[in-house]
C-alpha cells in the first residue's frame, strides 16, 4: 500500500508491506507455519510463551496440521490476542508478566506434557520464516518496475529483523535494511553498536510486541546482515499510529507503527528514497486503542 | 478483502469492495472526478454543500484540473473532513447543520460568486461516477473466477446507490442490489416501499454521510433498479464497525459499516451467497472513534 498524503509530508516513497493483513493479522504466521511444516515426525502438540501474535500463529499453524498446542502468555497480554490464541483452539497458560516466569511456565509444561517447543523468535526456522517476507517484497516491487532502496522492520526478539536481513543479503543484497525500535526498549541498538548481546532491560513502551529481549540467533544474525538499528520515542510511535490510521486506513496495532515512526524522526535518511517499511501486526483491542488516543496508555 | 473469520461467523462470502481506499478516502471522488471532467467550456470555479466526503472529493478533483473550489459545510461537520477540505485548497464556507441551511448558503455563493454547482448526489453526472464501481467489481469477481449474488450498498442522498443499480441492470443484471440505511434516517426505505420519495426526516445516526435526504433522480433510479433496502439500529453499526477494525484491520468510517451490519442483522438473506460490500470511506476523527467505544457518540 502507498499513502501519496504521507509521501508529499515525508519526502520519501513509502511502500508499506502489509504483514497486519497476514493470516493471525501478524507476520508471525510465517515463521510459525515454517516450524510446524518441519516438525519432527510424530509431534502431536506443540508449545510456546508469547505476548500474543506469536501464540496465535502457533496456535492457528498448529489447527491447520492437526496438532494441539499450548501457549505460555503473560497475564497482561491484550486481550484481543489471548481471544485469538483461543479461537484457534489452544489451551492458554496463564503466567506473570516477565521473561523468566514464561520461560520457567514453559519449562514446567514441557516437563509434564512433552511438549515440542517453538521459540517466539530464538529460532533458525522461526527466523527463516519470517524472512519470507523479503521475496514477496522483492517480487511485488519488481512488478511494479523498481527495487527499493532500503527495508524498515521493527525489531522486539529479531526474530523478523533476523530473517529479513538473512534474505536481503542472499536474494537483494543492494538494499539496506534498518531496524526500528522503541527508546523504552532499545535492546537491540544497543546490542548492535556494542556488538555484545545486551540481555537486562525493562521494556517501557506501548509497542507491546516488542517489549522482548534480542535472542542471541537473532543477535548474531543482526550483527552481520543489518545495516542499523533506530530507536524512536513514544511520541513519535504515538503520532506515526495516527497517520497509519487516518491516512492508510489501516488499523495497525502500535509496534506496526515503529517503522514509520522510525521514517518520520530520521528524515534526512530516508529523503528521495524508496522505502519499504514492514506493517508487522493488527491486533489491537478497540478499548486499548481508545486509550492510545487519550494518552492515558 | 476477505474475511475467512467474518465468512465463518456470518455463513456467507463476503468480498468488501474498499473505495475508503479510493482518492480522498471514499467512493465520492468518483462522482466528483466524473462531474469535473464534463463541466462546461470556461468554467474556473466550482461549489458544493456537503457533510464531508463529497466537499473533500470534489476540492481533490477540480484541483486535479487546475479549478477553484468552493465548499459549503455545517459547523458540525466531522473535524477529519473539514481538514480534508481545506488541505485540497478549497475555501471552506460554513452554515447551520440543516439541509436548507446548505442550500441557501450554497445559493448565495452562486449568486455572488458564478461558481458551477456541482451538488453531492442529485445529478446525473455524480450518480454516473458512483457506478463506476460496478465494473471494477464485476472485472475483480471475474478475475477471482466467479460472479457475486448480490452488491450491498450504503444509502444517504441516493448517489451510490442509484448508480450501482443503474450500473448492474446494464452490467450484471443477474445481480440483486440491495440499500442498507440506518433505522434512524430511513427515508430511502419509507420512499422505495411506498413508492414515494420521503422528504421530511431528522436524521438520527452516527453514520454521519448518511444523514442526507434521498435525492429525487436518485429515488426514480432506486424504485427501477434496486431489489430492495434494508435498515439496520445503531447497535448493529457500531457492532459491525468493530469487526471491521477488528477483523478486517480497515479503519473505516461509521456510514461506511452500515453495509456489513445489513448483512449481520438479516443473516438468512444472505447465507451461502456471494455478497460485494461495499466499504464506503474512511474518513474518521481519532477522537471520534474513542467516542464511539466510549459509546458516548
Amino acid at each position: 500500500m502507498t499513502s501519496s498524503g504521507l509521501n508529499q509530508l515525508l519526502g520519501a516513497d513509502l511502500y508499506f508491506k502489509c504483514e497486519h493483513l497476514q493470516k493471525v493479522g501478524a507476520f508471525k504466521a510465517r515463521g510459525a507455519a515454517n516450524a510446524v511444516l518441519q516438525l519432527p515426525a510424530g509431534t502431536d502438540l506443540v508449545a510456546t510463551h508469547s505476548s500474543g501474535n506469536h501464540g496465535a500463529a502457533l496456535a492457528w499453524a498448529a489447527a491447520e496440521q492437526g496438532l494441539r498446542c499450548k501457549v505460555v502468555m503473560p497475564e497482561n497480554a491484550p486481550q484481543v490476542k489471548k481471544s485469538a490464541v483461543a479461537a484457534y483452539g489452544a489451551e492458554i497458560v496463564f503466567c506473570e508478566p516477565t521473561l523468566q516466569a514464561r520461560e520457567s511456565t514453559l519449562e514446567a509444561l514441557v516437563q509434564t506434557s512433552g511438549a515440542h517447543v517453538v521459540p517466539p523468535f530464538d529460532d533458525a526456522r522461526i527466523i527463516a520464516g519470517q524472512g519470507t517476507v523479503v521475496p514477496e517484497i522483492v517480487a511485488q516491487c519488481r512488478e511494479r518496475g523498481f527495487a527499493p532502496d532500503l527495508i524498515v522492520a521493527p525489531v522486539g526478539g529479531g526474530g523478523l529483523l533476523a530473517g529479513v536481513g538473512l534474505a536481503v543479503s542472499a536474494l537483494a543484497p543492494d538494499m539496506k535494511v534498518l531496524g526500528a525500535e522503541p527508546a523504552g526498549a532499545d535492546d537491540a541498538q544497543r546490542s548492535f553498536r556494542s556488538g555484545v548481546r545486551v540481555t537486562e532491560q525493562v521494556p517501557n513502551t506501548i509497542a507491546d510486541g516488542l517489549r522482548t529481549t534480542l535472542g542471541e540467533r537473532n543477535f548474531l544474525l543482526i550483527r552481520d546482515h543489518v545495516n542499523d538499528v533506530v530507536t524512536v520515542t513514544e511520541d513519535a510511535i504515538r503520532q506515526a499510529l495516527e497517520y497509519l490510521w487516518q491516512r492508510t486506513k489501516q488499523f495497525v496495532e502500535p509496534s506496526a507503527a515503529v517503522g514509520l515512526a522510525a521514517v518520520m524522526a530520521h528524515p534526512a535518511r530516508f529523503r528521495n528514497k524508496r522505502v519499504v517499511v514492514v506493517l508487522t501486526g493488527g491486533n489491537m483491542d478497540i478499548g486499548a486503542a481508545a486509550k492510545l488516543v487519550a494518552g492515558s496508555l
